[in-house]
């Protein structure tokens, strides 16, 4: 199927395209904040209608016991391979809010960059996927594939109910590859596949002190402070070097050969690339890596933020009642969630010193992730970019973590194509996060070349059973 | 002049005297939050108000730079002595506000309490001693002795401009002995009298990473984190003993004789007492030195908060762009708060980790305080207390600071009489801040008894100069 037509309908209903994702970006859906539930179903149902619009089929808003999945799909090429389009709905929170320049969820045009929160993670580029089907439907009235969209709306909380709904569903989302658009290029003319995902692993510790808040003049010395504990207990979390000290933290971390690193090196971004989209001047971290590789294929554990004591204006003399910290592992094969959730137990309760108290709660374990990058679905991505962006795509390893990689790997048995489209700079998970319009255009346009060139991976049964629930009610 | 019938008369009123205490509380006169500076003007007014109601003279709001003070006299006994009594009506914030049982500005009694904040601090206080003056001036309208009365509304913020307002009416302020009522006596039967203050100093210390939030996937492990770096550093301020680990810091700590420890073994509470008050098992600090000790003799450096970082529900993957740390220092004679802040600024520029930059600001220094015990006015305070509590109060030392001792000792030359009426149980500085009330009655009883006591003191010159502004608006 020539994709020429739909190549300029995109071309020609640009700004529409851009006025329905700002519509999409105004819906404030933060999953991680329990409040925001209605907004949530607000913004599947939004998604659903517009799916269906768009001329997608078995259109279904499938409850989960968190946020609900939409799903929608088009079956009507028997015999062609079939796309499992994946994406996320959900967003992270737009805190610090006075840190925007414009309102998170208020979408703004700023030259060639939407701002908003999720214009580029993930809602802009999951977008570009629903517009390239639109651009076929609404022309030639059929996709050169069978396509399966999946968009969950817990991406940002470690994707709690996608596993289950996916393992119960495992015949009706039977595919021949996964679309997953959630990743970056290096820049705007050098796309890129992402051929790994670092693992993850969120950790929460407390230290208990006194019952409630003392008065630093009557107590201060005499009583210990658990957010000075905490303080000291973080600091015994990584060496002098910036290596992480949790004992055991790296007997399971793979060793690549000089091969793979001189290919990452040729293929990575410098670490002149990594300083210049952090904007500082000097790295950190584990010796004898380069930055790429200190974010790609070694572990890292982040302090995310720290609850505790006065954070108002002005002073307050007390000693706070607790403190709490919030962090996350980056893990890389062959390191185990689990296993790093109990050894970083087990060096907490080493290093608490008395007389605190502390507690450890561990979630949202992910796994990390790495794909064949010589699969044919990967090499039709690969042809997809060339058209799109007028390159061929970089084989990356990307550092962050999305749990359904795994999911699709180990659960479908299909390859996760990793087309990423996010740029460097979106400045995702940060304030000002924005979309780059002009990538978004080449994004649809990538797309469609993707589904005509997808059209020659071998062929798999349809499937059109009904979805199941993403967990069980009962 | 016999106090009997000013005694009668406060037994008589006491209901009445809590409603307007009540009323007194609900004003949020919060001193440390900008936002809060027409609160603070409302209470002046309301202060001001209530001293003209209960007889008082030259009543007036003086206007400073920051909040006013609420000064008034009665110089009616001429050849008798004149006392100053000092107190304020700032508040510290009711924040965390979810940890109050009932709101902080809202005084709830329960029981033979009353719940509000400032109840003990320092606005409870204050009034036994207005109580005491209206029980006199409503019986045999004239008081045993000359009053002036200085209530600021900045001393939990450091009193920034009452030194100099006390030092531009030197003449005007002239008297025999400074009744400070904002300490606490050791439990309900056993009154105290503070000749000692540690004193204070404040400090921030914050320490920038990137220039915004980064996404720890992309870049965790590869950039420093600002807060890691503000954890190592605060991990290095106290050694593994719980010393203050600055170089220098002990250099100018006061060493006292055995007569004077064993002094306040014998007078002071036991380590049981602060453990109890503290409701906390084991203490915390320097070794070598009771808990007592610890917190009076020995100074102490406290971290009273941290903002760095995702605090909300829920994890969120970030390395965050700055951190910053607020902590408190409680010094002890011979300790210059100046030379302290500048071994805490050359140490903090000794412990940054590179690449992150720290900057440092200090503010509210305070200088120690001693007060000879033997000073008449304090024996005087001492036979006031065994009248009001049926119990000579023991001489403690304080481990909070009153900005204003120092003040009243060296500007005005008179002992600063810490006449304190708190419990230890009062939570001041925390939630559920409350007042005793038969604690209340009886303070204003032994005020009664101290007027009366006073009035064998050496008397002074009567002066009615107009009182200057605090400071200059030149």
């Amino acid at each position: 199927m020539n994709p020429s037509r739909g190549l300029q309908y995109a071309r020609v209903h640009r700004s529409r395209f851009v006025a329905e994702l700002k519509e999409f970006l105004r819906i404030p859906s933060v999953s991680s904040q329990a409040d925001r539930a209605d907004d949530l179903r607000k913004c599947a149902n939004w998604l659903a209608r517009h799916l269906r619009g768009v001329g997608l089929e078995q259109v279904r808003i499938v409850p989960t016991r968190g946020n609900p999945i939409v799903y929608a799909s088009w079956l009507r090429a028997p015999g062609r391979p079939t796309l499992i389009i994946y994406g996320h709905y959900d967003v992270l929170p737009g805190e610090p809010l006075r840190e925007w320049r414009t309102p998170p969820f208020t979408p703004t045009l700023k030259g060639e960059n939407l701002h908003a929160r999720g214009a580029s993670d993930d809602k802009g580029q999951l977008f570009s996927h629903i517009k390239a089907i639109e651009s076929y439907l609404k022309t030639v009235r059929a996709l050169p594939v069978n396509v399966k969209c999946i968009f969950e709306g817990e991406e940002e909380i470690g994707s709690p109910h996608l596993t289950s709904f996916i393992a119960r569903n495992k015949r009706a989302l039977k595919a021949d590859a996964a679309v997953i658009s959630d990743t970056r290029m290096l820049a705007p003319d050098r796309p890129a596949i992402s051929y790994a995902q670092r693992g993850g692993l969120r950790a929460e510790l407390e230290v208990l002190g006194p019952p409630q808040e003392l008065h630093s003049g009557s107590f201060g010395g005499a009583v210990l402070n658990p957010l000075q504990a905490l303080c000291e207990m973080i600091a015994r979390l990584h060496d002098a070097q910036g290596r992480v000290a949790i004992p055991g933290f790296y007997d399971d971390v793979r060793e690549w050969s000089e091969k793979e690193r001189d290919f990452m090196a040729r293929s990575g971004p410098t670490d002149e690339d990594i300083l210049r989209d952090a904007k500082v001047e000097r790295g950190w971290g584990e010796p004898g890596f380069r930055l790429y590789e200190r974010t790609t294929i070694r572990p890292a554990l982040t302090l995310n933020g720290i609850a505790g004591g006065h954070r108002g204006p002005g002073g307050k003399g007390i000693i706070p009642a607790k403190a709490i910290a919030k962090m996350s592992f980056r893990l890389v094969p062959d390191q185990d969630p689990q296993k790093i959730a109990q050894l970083f137990r087990d060096h907490i309760e080493r290093i608490t010193p008395a007389p605190a108290h502390s507690s450890v709660r561990t979630y949202s374990p992910i796994e990390p992730a790495l794909v064949n990058r010589n699969h044919p679905a990967i090499k039709a991505a690969a042809v997809a970019y060339k058209k799109g962006f007028g390159a061929l795509p970089v084989f990356i390893r990307s550092g962050g973590s999305i749990p359904v990689v795994n999911t699709f790997q180990k659960v479908l048995g299909v390859p996760a194509v990793l087309m990423g489209f996010g740029l460097p700079d979106d400045h995702i998970h940060g304030p000002n996060e924005k979309l780059n319009l002009p990538n978004f255009h080449k994004a649809i346009a990538t797309s469609i070349w993707y589904l005509a060139a997808a059209a020659k991976l071998r062929g798999s049964e349809i499937n059109t059973r009904t979805m199941r629930r993403g967990a069980s009610n009962a």
